[in-house]
């Protein structure tokens, strides 16, 4: 990441006269240099969302002054808003099971400095990939689950994000279902791919029902966790084209590169502070 | 269509040693030449598939010749099967509400030949199209639906589809739910475009139901129709990407262009004898 | 086209601090109600791109008195720009040979009223299609080009293109090259539809190219037409997946449904006052 | 690989009656149980195509006796012709420079065992991935290419090839442009990942390449190497959405998605046979 550091603000809040022109009076006033601006006005729920990117640099001051001065703004459209510093790497905690391939992907990428990632952990229902990922240097933590020992082990998996500051945990075909407590701790900070095109197909083995429906696409969906399985906001999906030659087996197998692919730009996005809830639906500026 | 004429030869049955054998055999003692084949095994229900496209100009016999002496194996294996002669253009009725997209594209294909088609009528609940209709000179009859006339007005289409000799009746976003006795009285005979990726959003307003939950691609799906609705074995299926940005109203707009698309891809499929069914799936040899 | 009435503000000038701020602050000293924004700070050349949907009841002046005000900024931040009103349909004139499917798309939209335009005339090089425009109420003009009449077809063309006061002139799969002074004559104001992937392909028999090559995707491609054949700004560009069993006809035939859409999308784009150029690129505010 | 062993035949030859009542009359003749079946006649070339999966234990005979028996057909019809079993894995030796994305990913499937491949050794002009490499437990080659030692350095890459009894040599991103006669010496064998939509963008920079054209997509395509640079048959190719804020950068990043899925995608279908070359075009039977 060669970018210049800079400043990610994100808000949405109820729409009417004046919102752009209040927030870039601000900037402009200190000479801020905005490289991305980004706007939705949803008619239909009259709410307004905004994203802006701003040269660090070309501010006279640092994100702790940016925010109080920016408070005041926030105030008087009553917005939910955040700032973020783009040289604070975020700190990803991966959960993976048995299933390869969207660790591969993640860990290749964080290799590359692609995603401006951290990831202190990784943590596993399985020994799997111990040695992989500790070839990385990154420590890994086998967290067994079992029905009995269920609620113990989900403590110690959040007493771990706790432990190393996550910001993020991302669910790489981690093949549990999380107590909803756990869910409602963490809102908007838990991302799941899911390997079905939802509303599709919920729940388990989508690709055995995609097979006896007879689709001739499969999808999969990067979306954030809530209590309701597979009910939460979608960041991100796409589709694959299949055909009557396919079995079970293939679209599983096919099924793999699409759920990779979509995580990691859903990821990104999340990453990147591009996405805002509202309503349990996603405004994603791309 | 400057294609030579061919015999179309389709078929399944319980998978065994010796079909492809078999089959090719008759072909080739007649001289038959093969300008197109394909097979498909099914293992995880156990049978066979295949279609053949033979020159009808190097047989040295007619359709009819051609089905007896087909018989004899198709007994022996048990075979559902059909010989279909391209010189036969196949006659489409279709069926029409308001909706523009579906028709201008259907007769666009038709004016160009594309299809290898005869349209005898366009029947609609609406008049909106009789003019545009008629100046391709194809009748057109206006039949109202009305919850008392429901009835007769099946009827009266099913009348009409005899009287024209139909083979296959498109629902060109027919916007009416046809009675399940017209359903079970044409099998793999009426085609409908539905305007979701089934199986999500099934019935009435799907690009509502895809907005309301935030689904970042919307898709179409050519099925055909059976007596229970939107079930019925699909044929072909597509999306497009859509984001937050879109309406509902945008939803229908993009939605149009997938519509169309789909629709010819799967009546072409249907037309040409390229779709098979079987346990309320299709094999679609391509 | 149910909008309410939105003037389009669209701009491009060199990048630096305040742009924004002293844009919106305009809008929003006049309560004006942003309904759309979308920015483009295009780094590696210095350039910053702007487009402003505004709801023109919001505004207290006409359209004339918010150029008059905006002319002010335009000069001190050297912008290239202009200001659309959404209630002044644009005026589009169709060029068509002798294939049906985009010109049957375009009317079918027109039809619906999906574009917001008025199609003063069609003017074609073949009387293939008289009848179906004039059945649409739409003046259809037959200009014939042959070798000696060139210059003088060209020169009639252009003056039926004054005369009905076209804003954009669309080659709906027009087979004839522009000569230099016309493409020249109307910078941004014609679009083609070019029946490859651009730059794969140019010239003549794109898909017999194509063929020749063994892709595994065919490709169209709609740009501004300028006086280098197929070298204009792109705007939009798809594809399809074709295979080894497909022969140059069953390309072009794939390739029509990608045309008409493609060029549908593109049009659209341009109508709504999407779409800037700037070294022979485009930046489209989709 | 759970699938039960089987023989995979594939042939080419000049198009003519009885070829597939020939080739299954000798498979029913001897039980062979086949699970899969393709035929495809090119009518521009007069030339037939064909492969079959056979069920090993279905039939009375090993390979070389299979492959025997075969011959006196293939003599007859002049076929170009193998057969594989699926027992024997295939040895793929790969090629890397310092770009990560496509070296993780086909580790990962040789991991989760799902291209039924080994993979002797991985040979590089960098030594960047060696701990990874190894870590897998598979040999790492380090062979430097420079000006002065080119010649020598390919001597010795074509002998660890050898040595490693290679079948495939896969360029997964490997920078470097091989010797002519290394091309010429293993026709079919070598398999390059090339970063653009060929025939677009041929040589240095692709993605710069499409960015200065301000292309709409771009893509990744998966060929045979031959001594002509990006010349050789196409296997597979796909293509990826970026818009106007893309910058190189960004469409390096957008790319390797689709070169990492393309390439895998083209050297599934070679290590199942599914691949016969003409003409410098391919079949591929998905």
């Amino acid at each position: 990441m060669s970018l210049a550091r800079r400043f990610v603000l994100k808000l949405s809040c109820p729409d009417r006269v004046g919102i752009v022109a209040a927030v870039s009076h601000l900037v402009a006033k200190h000479q801020g240099w905005i490289t991305e601006a980004n706007h939705h006005a949803d008619a239909m729920v009259g709410r307004f969302f905004m994203r802006l990117e701003i040269l660090a640099d070309s501010l006279p001051f640092n994100i702790e002054a940016f925010r109080e001065q920016f408070a005041l703004i926030a105030d008087e459209f009553d917005m939910t808003w955040s700032v973020a510093d783009s040289a604070q790497k975020k700190r990803v905690v991966i959960m993976v099971s048995r299933q390869e391939h969207c660790l591969y992907d993640l860990l290749a990428r964080w290799h590359a400095d692609e995603l401006n990632i951290e990831i202190p952990c990784v943590i596993s229902n399985h020994e799997t990939f111990r040695g992989l990922v500790e070839w990385h240097g990154i420590p890994f933590h086998y967290v067994p689950v079992t029905p009995e020992t269920k609620e113990a082990s989900y403590e110690k998996i959040m007493d771990l994000f706790e432990e190393n500051a996550g910001d993020v945990m991302v669910l790489a075909r981690y093949m549990q279902i999380l107590p909803p407590q756990m869910c409602e701790k963490y809102p908007g900070q838990i991302i799941n791919i899911h390997h079905s095109f939802l509303p599709s197909f919920v729940g388990a083995k989508p690709y055995h029902q995609a097979y006896a429906r007879g689709v001739k696409l499969i999808g999969a969906t990067c979306h954030f966790v809530t209590s309701e399985l597979d009910q939460g906001p979608i960041i991100e999906q796409d589709v694959i084209r299949i055909d009557h030659s396919d079995q079970p087996d293939d679209l599983v197998r096919y099924g793999k590169d699409i759920e990779k692919a979509v995580l990691a730009r859903g990821l990104r996005y999340h990453l990147e502070d591009r996405v805002i809830t509202f309503n349990n639906k996603t405004v994603v500026f791309r």
